[in-house]
């Protein structure tokens, strides 16, 4: 995802978006996107595999940031590695991105390629954390439904933070989040 | 999926799911299919839409449980909707079932498209289970919630159930499950 500078990077993000919202995401062409950001196709291409990967760029940092959440919580605790990594990943959903991401779900959500690319994305998240949980000695299944409910959490949230008039920062919503999921399954 | 009598739908299933163990589900055609059951191409299409459908089949009727699971309770309680929706569920894995289960998890397994379509028919899952907690006039973000730990809790289950030397039946290994997401999200 754009990094908030004007690079042409950044420049090739927001013409895309742009297309896409305007033209949809299948008629629009790495041509068009390059020449609505006064670039070449072949810059684009230094910055981009292809077309998708305007939306999907960033995705390891993203992922790295809840596994260093992991990392640097010292507890062997589900429920505190899991408030740990959701905290950290909190990071990458700044104010400044929340335009961007807003515009960029309306995208993902009105194709069905794309939709299923973000499921997988998910899901890959949601791997690499049972992994994450497994080492600090967790149980395999635990760790893997800390992980799942962690992902559930993550989703919730960012559907809240890109609602319309929403203007709570990411991780205030996110705690929310946790704290619902909580009272929801504490036992009666 | 099959029904577990000896007509020609189950004979199908169990030649194609034959095949695809032994062979690969990319390389195994519906002709060779047909000719391993005994039976033609066109019946084949009379049972399947396509060779995946194979391993798909039934998934209104999966679907359907959960969805009855919700109606049949009186509660307007989340967690006493969900613990309703996985008892009914339980009924499609009965023990006749695991075998074909296991099977049909290595073929899932091993290819991107069947993964990324079982994905997408979990995903399908979230949102009719977020429907029908909805229609309890349950807070649209609870509603998600309680529907992706539902589904959660489900697939962690039927990993369990499939697991080698496993023998406990589904429902009681999901009110297992269950228990431990409980436990995991208690506050402390």
């Amino acid at each position: 995802m754009a990094r908030w500078q004007s690079g042409s990077r950044e420049r090739l993000a927001a013409s895309a978006l742009r297309l896409f919202a305007s033209q949809g995401f299948e008629s629009t062409t790495v041509a068009e996107i390059a020449a609505d950001a006064g670039l070449t196709e072949r810059t684009f291409f230094r910055y981009y595999a292809d077309k998708p990967e305007v939306l999907f760029a960033g995705q390891d940092e993203f992922e790295g940031l809840f596994l260093d959440g992991v990392e640097e919580s010292t507890s062997t605790q589900p429920m505190e590695l899991m408030a740990s990594a959701l905290d950290h990943a909190a990071a990458f959903f700044a104010d400044e991105r929340r335009a961007w991401s807003r515009s960029r779900q309306v995208v993902v959500t009105g194709n069905v390629a794309l939709q299923e690319r973000e499921l997988h994305k998910m899901s890959g998240l949601a791997s690499s954390l049972t992994s994450a949980f497994a080492e600090r000695d967790i149980d395999p299944n635990i760790a893997a439904l800390a992980a799942e409910a962690t992902v559930s959490v993550f989703r919730r949230s960012f559907a809240a933070w890109i609602a319309a008039g929403e203007s709570r920062p990411f991780a205030d919503i996110q705690r929310g989040v946790l704290s619902q999921l909580q009272a929801l399954l504490a036992p009666s």
